[in-house]
C-alpha cells in the first residue's frame, strides 16, 4: 500500500497474529468458543475488586502520582510474600520488577537479551504470543518437541547444538510453560525440571520460566517450580501474572529475576512505559493483603475442576472414538486434541460452519522460516479452552466438533 | 561486571537516565525540588476520581477482561469528543490508539518507523523521556534550535539538509513539543507552526506532536494545533495524555494518527503489553464522562498560573539582575533559565549543598556523539519546575538559588 511513512523493516515485516485473524471469522451470532484463552467473565470477583476502591480514596496522593519503575511498594511486598510461600524463599528486593502483564516481561526480556538474529528455545507447542514478541525483537527459533509431561529435555543438549551449528551462535534463552503449557496443557516431569535448571546452567542458556497458571492446579500433585530448584543460581527467570488468577484487566504481573537482568529491564521500561498504571496496582495490593486473592484462587479453582470434567466427558461422549487423543489437563485452561488423521485447519473451517470454534494447532509453532534445526509444525493439533464457556456450551459445542470430526 | 547473561548490544549501551542520577542526589531532607517535572500531589482530584470507582462494579465483566489493544470503548469515545473540540473535528475510530502513558505512543511510533542508525529530528533541548526511547531504538539525533517561540522552524530545511548529507538518509521523524516544550516552556507561534507543517509535508519527514501540556494555558491566545493545521494530510502524528491534566498515576494517554501508522503500533503493542490496563482506562472514561475533568482542569490552570506568578516573582526578586535570564511562561510546567555565564552542572552542584534542586541543561540535549549534523549542548541552561513545590517553597528555593548564583 502506498503510504506517507517509511516503515520500519520490522514493521514492514510484521504480519496481524494468526490467532487474531481467526477470532474476525468467529464472531458470529450462536457459535460456541473454544478459541480465546479467555477467563470466564462469571468467575471475576467483580464485588470484591471493587469493594477495594478505598485505596484510591486513602492513598490518593501516592496512587496517582508517576510511581517507581519497580513498582508500588505494597503491592511489591504482597508479591514478594506470595513468591516466598512459592519458592520456599523470600526473593530480595532487587531481584523484583512489576511489569504491565507478562507480556511485557517477555518484552523487556527480549530488549534486554536479544541481538537480531539471536535464536530462543521454545517448547513445539508454545504460547503464540511470546512468539510476536520474540518475533518483535528479530529472533530465530529452535523448537524442542512436548509431550504428555511438557519439554522432552531429554532432547535439549542436541536440539541447542544443532540450533549453534545452524546459526553459528548459542541460544539465548530457553523459554517454557512448565505448569499447565499453553496450548499444550502439559505439566513438566519432577525430573524433566531438574533436568532443565541444570542443562540451563551447565550450558550458560537461561531458562524464562513463565507461571501464568501455575496456581490453577485442580488435581494431582504440585510441583516445584523450576526457580525454587535453581536456588540462588541466576539461570532461572520467573514471571508470573495477575492475568488468570485475579483477571486479565488490571494487566499487572511480576518477574523474579537475577538483579543484574532486573536493572537492565529497568532501564529499557523508562523508555517504554515508565511504570505500570499506579492505579491498578494499589487495587490489586489492596485486594491481595486483605485475603481476597486467596479466597478468590479456591473459587475459580473449583470452578475451572469442573469444567474441565465437563469437557473431558462431552469430548469423551462426542467424538468418534479414535478419531482424536487427548490428555485430560490436571490444571490451566486447555485441552490439546491430537486428531488421528487429516489437518486442524480444514477441521476449522468446518467446526465454523458448525458453529464451534477452536484454535488450529498451526498458531502455535513458529513460522518454518523462522525455525532454525529441526522443524516442527502443529497441522494435527487443536486446541480448546474449557475455561470461557458455560457447562452447557461445553457439551454443545463438543457436540458440534463430533458431527465435523471423522477418522 | 561479570554477568551470567550474555545482553543484547543495546542493553550494554544503556545508560541509566542522568535524571534519575540527579534525583538519587537530590533526595536529602530540607531539599526544595524544582527538578522533578510532576504536578502537586495537592491538585491530585483524590475523592472525585475515587468517586469514579462504581464503574468497576458496573462494568466489572467487562472491565476486569482482556481488552483491544485499540483502547476501552467509552475512554475511546470520550477522547474522540475532546478531540472534536480541540482539533475542530472528530478524528476517524482507526485513527485513535490509547496507550499507557505517551512515553508508550513514542515507543510504538520507533518501533513503527525506525530503523538502527535512522536520523529523527529533535528540538534542542528536548524532553529526555523521548530522547531514552529513541536511543533504546538504534536513533541518531539530528538537533534544531529554539527561541522564545519555540523551534526555529526556518533552519529546519537546512537542518534536514546537513543530516540528510551527514547520514546518507533522510530524517524519519521531527520530534517537538509546540505547546509549552519540556524543559523550554515556550510556545510555538503560528506562523512557525504553519511553516512546519508544511516544510514536513513537502519533505516527506512527519512530525510527531507530542501535547501533554496544551490544555494547561493559563495566559495568552490558544494556539490551533499541527494536526489541525493539517487538516486531512497524514503527515503529524498527535499524541497527548491524561499524565498532566488529570494524574500520571493513570498512565493513560492517546495517539492520533493516519490509519496505517495506527495499524503498525496496534500490532508493535500486540507483542509489547496486548493493552492499557481497562482497569485504569474505565476509571478515566468515567471521570471525562461525569464533566469531572473539564472542572478539575479549571482548578489546575489556576493554580499553576498563581505558581508561576510566584515563581516569575521570586526569581525578580532573589537573583542577581543580569545573572539570568528568562521568559514567564503561559502555561505548562516550566521556567527555563539562561546563564549569563558559568556551566549549570556546577551551579547544580552549588545549589544541592544550598538545598534546592533543579535539572541542569545537558539533560535535555542528545549526547554529543549521537547527534548528526551541527552540535547543540545545554550547559548554560537550567529547568525549574513550579508546579510541585508550595508557594513558600517557591520562594525560598529561589532564594537559595539567587545565593549561588552570581554573574
Amino acid at each position: 500500500m502506498d503510504s506517507f511513512f517509511r516503515f520500519s523493516a520490522l514493521a514492514e515485516k510484521m504480519q496481524p497474529s494468526p490467532i487474531r485473524e481467526l477470532f474476525r471469522v468467529i464472531q458470529q451470532p450462536g457459535m460456541i468458543s473454544f478459541a480465546g484463552g479467555l477467563p470466564d467473565p462469571d468467575t471475576f470477583p467483580v464485588e470484591g475488586f471493587a469493594s477495594c476502591a478505598d485505596v484510591l480514596e486513602r492513598d490518593g496522593r501516592t496512587v496517582l502520582q508517576y510511581g517507581a519503575s519497580e513498582g508500588y511498594p505494597p503491592l511489591r511486598d504482597a508479591i514478594l510474600d506470595m513468591m516466598a510461600a512459592r519458592l520456599g524463599y523470600r526473593p530480595q528486593a532487587g531481584e523484583l520488577l512489576v511489569t504491565s502483564g507478562s507480556q511485557q516481561a517477555v518484552d523487556l526480556i527480549a530488549r534486554a537479551l536479544l541481538d537480531p538474529g539471536d535464536v530462543v528455545v521454545v517448547e513445539a507447542p508454545t504460547y503464540p504470543g511470546t512468539l510476536h514478541c520474540l518475533r518483535n525483537a528479530g529472533a530465530r527459533f529452535a523448537t524442542i518437541p512436548t509431550d504428555a509431561d511438557g519439554m522432552v529435555v531429554e532432547q535439549l543438549p542436541g536440539v541447542i547444538e544443532r540450533a549453534q551449528a545452524a546459526s553459528g551462535r548459542l541460544p539465548k534463552m530457553i523459554y517454557t510453560v512448565p505448569d499447565f503449557s499453553n496450548p499444550s496443557g502439559a505439566c513438566m516431569s519432577l525430573e524433566r525440571r531438574r533436568r532443565l535448571v541444570q542443562i540451563s546452567a551447565e550450558l550458560g542458556v537461561p531458562v524464562f520460566e513463565d507461571d501464568p497458571y501455575g496456581r490453577l492446579r485442580f488435581s494431582g500433585e504440585g510441583l516445584p517450580n523450576l526457580k525454587e530448584l535453581a536456588g540462588d543460581a541466576p539461570n532461572v527467570i520467573y514471571a508470573s501474572s495477575f492475568s488468570k488468577v485475579l483477571a486479565p484487566g488490571v494487566r499487572v504481573a511480576w518477574t523474579v529475576a537475577a538483579p543484574d537482568l532486573i536493572r537492565s529491564m529497568v532501564l529499557m521500561r523508562q523508555g517504554e512505559d515508565l511504570c505500570t498504571s499506579t492505579v491498578t496496582q494499589a487495587l490489586v495490593a489492596e485486594y491481595c493483603t486483605r485475603g481476597l486473592l486467596e479466597e478468590h484462587l479456591q473459587h475459580i479453582i473449583d470452578t475451572y475442576a469442573r469444567k474441565s470434567s465437563a469437557m473431558q466427558t462431552a469430548l469423551t461422549r462426542h467424538l468418534t472414538p479414535g478419531a482424536a487423543s487427548w490428555q485430560q489437563p490436571q490444571g490451566g485452561f486447555f485441552f490439546w486434541l491430537e486428531l488421528a488423521s487429516g489437518d486442524s485447519r480444514a477441521l476449522f473451517d468446518r467446526a465454523v460452519e458448525a458453529k464451534v470454534a477452536f484454535v488450529p494447532g498451526g498458531a502455535f509453532y513458529p513460522d518454518t522460516d523462522e525455525q532454525v534445526g529441526t522443524v516442527l509444525t502443529g497441522a494435527r493439533f487443536a486446541r480448546l479452552c474449557f475455561t470461557f464457556a458455560n457447562d452447557e456450551a461445553i457439551d454443545e459445542g463438543c457436540r458440534r466438533l463430533g458431527g465435523v470430526l471423522t477418522c
